[in-house]
């Protein structure tokens, strides 16, 4: 399948809306716009040139697990030298171990394109920088100086080793041990299931974040700790670790996924005994924005696919007769039910992307704003943010591939045609670095009681200020409006939330996922809106890209008419309520 | 993965909701509660002993294609012949032909455990069932005296061969042809795609039903003749046809889906010639009805797995304490977002399986009522009804196994645990048949235009008296005032569907997804009005089944307050209108 990087959008997003270089000047990381698009050009090259043509063949190939070694898809291994070699291993990485600390509202583009042109390829170098983010800000120095430099290149990888057979969502299950040794490392012993990228042929050594408890460590989530296990030793020996199974899966086949069996091998501790899930959670914040990108990368591939079938497939006459006469049929992209599907495409990618750069410019804050407050602040937004960004996109990710399949018709249903394999790749997205069930609890639980919704209100402000100062703009005003409702709703809506959860802890996750939902769907209006006024600036000012921006008003109409009407029924179903979900007995489910 | 037909709802639906013993005498089969009760005892027990163990290796073996043959997977052979010699394929063929004339009402429940058990397995029968109807309502008496018998027994399996590779949706681009002979036969050259059960190894002989074009005919759909094609012809040689590839597919891997070329092969014509597709109707309406059940099937299968997993899986404490305290988690059913997950899934099957039971009534009264306008008045309910069947309920079986997926977490996307490949077999119905966005437009144009309204008035009106009738009866008042509501405004959507379509014919296109699930969405309130309304006749009655009915009226309540409102959006995204669907310049959508 042809993959091109949406880089005219990417600018857009970049430059008109977030403006990208007062940004970069604020974290005051030298990099300017020539520099920035230039990257973003060879990164859109890499990616439709080395990674794009490998994924079809990946799905069919799949990995191999032969002895306890693991071959991933042909091509995988010439390509990932390149990244490394290229550089694009550590565009993110801290400057100090060899990266080039782009920051991420920059690096979300080139990751978004890798994920369009293989969620399989980009599985095993996206893991890695989490763990580098972990061992960075969690690792003793002796640690950070002996694996941070090899890791920020690429030439070694990491994983991240929670998930056991009993312990998936409820880490407080975890089994795995650890046994203190006289040279102050670990013995590591327990098994761990679901590990991407636990072993492949792709780089000499794999690093291996490991949650285990220590021998006197309490009960629950608070008596585990992080370690670090390498496949290979500093010694050059072989570890006591092995890959005893990878998984037969629905989809990201050319992505290993093994059982990972630690038999007492040798490992370090990772910031102190029995605050490894804090530890963790630092490479999961990470680690979930990074799936939302999977979910976004995913749905732009899927549109692209799409509205080239549509455009090039003759089937049946407009409803208002023929449009291209001289054809058998005309292009079934005439035809305004596969508008629909390319449209809701096409806004939600649109949006999404809008919404993955602002969280992103987010994170770059927290982590480089000059000003502790500030930083403080950000942090905040981002939180807020992540556990939207996670779950939205990749439910919006397989709702997208979906439409891309219909669209095809029944070849949408043949893997030649690669749109199936888009359903099949995105579908892991919903479940891993939590479920989207598990986001929502998250954005209602810690986010939006844990503040009494001040940081969502804040938010929420932001939006009803741009859509107030629009009232005034003639060109502008009917969406200011439409947008200005829903926002008020919103926070209303909010209100019910905490109110809701007070009453009866059933509620907090009884509404969790609508909420969710509502919050993605009038967050994106807030976005297009910030869109439209853009376009709309950029054509009063007499542009040479009237066609372009013109799209930005029309696509802003679409998502306001008819994708954000959603929400209302995600705000219908969550008032609800849990009484009605609770008050089936558990034997009576099924007779 | 192990499956129990639901006969205790199934029952529930036959005999407390449509009475279908008062059904069979009316329509005079000779057939009785007790008759009927104990041919689903038997249908459950082999479905689930015989066919449903088949599932998951015909998915991993999938079918083979060696020198022209196809082998389907191991079991399928046997389990085939067992089929065809315990009658379970003849079970609504003619009487006059060796089947046994079943109703739709009591056989939709036995299709619907096919489906369930195994779809690949369902497809070669369910074509087969197809393709007799058109042939006992078209075919001359000498083609079915030759053809029919060894049909209805199953012995013979039929196929549908309309797609060629230019020619989908738009069977106006029909190519394959048809020359008369001397001896009154015809020879068919053409290449047809897509063609399930086109070449398989349970049965001595496959009949083609094949649409081509007489030398002299029209252009366009009028000028398509439907043809009976034998691999095997009536001297025991072969035809001139063969199977020259089959599908690489996202899921139904057991079903052989095969592109088949006809080098000339003798055929004869069905019906008159150039009313091939009035004929393919004929069997087009049993085949859409077929795959809604389809979509009904793997719903009820993926609600089984689901509802399995989350009573076993232990993960994490309830929000409001731990519920099993001596268990090292509770089951995850305890938690609301799973329980909103069954329940969704639940009350959409249910729902479904109602619809389904009041569609297969009215197909049964249309061919069988003993009075003429009862006959028709009986099509016109079922015409209006089918778009909706095929088009929801196989969007309801994506959905479904899609929280299935999502209740089993990282194990859904395993392929072992069976639920992904229910989303990966579901995923076709969704496609053939005519795809979703053209059953919308099917009830649109022909069935909501068609009559100005006046059909789907009726069937609103039905509900909407049943709704009245209650308002009195305090235990179930607040239901049927909500559903009240619910179709007061059904009516008035339809009146704004009819009047913007005859504004702006590109409206019919527009909002013809939305209306058809704005439309399945309140025909289900109202039938789940109706299930409660005997539940609660039941319960007064004072029942030796309480905790069934008591979960009925449950599960109507959540349905009105959790999954209804959907319908809230799909009428505020409709209303929207198809400007903004149309305003988008083709070349606009990228740039």
């Amino acid at each position: 399948m042809s993959y091109q990087a949406p880089l005219r959008d990417m600018h857009f997003v970049l430059h008109e809306l977030f403006d990208v270089s007062a940004h970069c000047e604020l974290l005051g990381n030298g990099l300017d716009r020539e520099l920035i698009d230039g990257v973003l050009e060879e990164a859109a090259a890499f990616t439709a040139h080395e990674v794009a043509p490998l994924n079809r063949n990946s799905d069919e190939e799949g990995c191999q697990l032969v002895d306890g070694n693991v071959t991933t898809p042909k091509g995988f291994r010439a390509a990932y030298k390149q990244f490394v070699e290229n550089g694009w291993a550590s565009m993110t990485g801290p400057v100090e171990f060899g990266g080039q600390g782009f920051p991420q509202l920059v690096a979300c583009n080139f990751h978004e394109m890798l994920m369009s042109a293989s969620l399989s390829f980009r599985v095993y170098s996206g893991l890695t920088e989490g763990a580098v983010l972990a061992l960075h800000k969690h690792g003793s120095a002796e640690l950070q100086s002996a694996y941070l430099g090899k890791m920020v290149s690429g030439e070694w990888t990491g994983t991240m080793c929670l998930t056991e057979p009993q312990a998936g969502t409820d880490l407080a299950l975890l089994r795995t041990k650890a046994e203190p040794q006289a040279d102050g490392s670990y013995r590591i012993s327990g098994s761990k299931i679901f590990i991407s990228g636990g072993e492949q042929d792709l780089s000499d050594n794999i690093i291996h974040l490991v949650l285990a408890r220590l021998p006197d460590a309490p009960a629950g989530v608070k008596g585990i700790s992080l370690f670090l296990v390498p496949k290979v030793l500093p010694d050059a020996a072989r570890n006591a670790l092995s890959c005893g199974a990878i998984e037969h899966k629905m989809g990201i086949k050319g992505a290993s996924t093994c059982v990972m069996n630690f038999d007492g091998a040798t490992g370090w501790l990772i910031g102190d005994a029995n605050q490894g899930l804090a530890c963790m959670f630092t490479m999961m914040n990470d680690a979930r924005f990074q799936v939302g990108l999977q979910g976004l990368g995913i749905a732009e591939a899927a549109f692209q696919g799409a509205l080239r079938y549509a455009r090039e497939r003759l089937q049946s006459r407009s409803l208002t007769g023929a449009q291209q006469p001289e054809k058998a049929a005309d292009p079934i992209i005439v035809h305004p039910d596969v508008r629909r599907m390319l449209l809701t495409q096409k806004t939600l990618v649109e949006g999404s992307r809008m919404l993955a750069a602002y969280t992103a410019r987010q994170l770059d804050l927290e982590h480089g704003h000059p000003d502790t407050a500030a930083r403080k602040a950000a942090g905040t937004r981002a939180a807020l943010l992540i556990p939207i960004v996670k779950a939205f996109f990749t439910d919006m990710g397989q709702e997208v591939s979906s439409h891309a399949v219909q669209v095809y018709g029944g070849h949408g249903f043949i893997r030649e045609w690669g749109m199936e394999q888009l359903m099949r790749d995105s579908r892991i997205t919903q479940l891993y670095e939590g479920t989207n069930g598990i986001q929502a609890l998250d954005l209602i639980r810690r986010k939006l009681l844990g503040d009494g919704g001040g940081e969502l209100t804040a938010l929420i402000g932001e939006f009803s200020e741009l859509a107030s100062s629009l009232a005034q703009r003639p060109a502008l005003a009917e969406m200011a409006s439409v947008v200005g409702t829903r926002l008020v709703e919103w926070r209303e809506l909010a209100g019910e939330v905490i109110a809701m959860s007070q009453r009866d802890a059933q509620e907090i996750g009884a509404c969790s996922v609508d909420f969710l939902q509502y919050s993605a769907y009038a967050l994106l209006a807030g976005l297009w809106l910030h869109a439209a006024t853009r376009a709309q600036d950029a054509l009063d000012a007499g542009t040479g890209e009237q066609a372009f921006y013109q799209a930005k008003l029309h696509s802003a109409a679409f998502y306001l008419r008819r994708v954000l009407p959603r929400a209302s029924s995600h705000r219908e179903a969550l008032l609800g309520g849990a009484e009605c979900l609770m008050a089936m007995p558990e034997e009576s489910f099924a007779f």
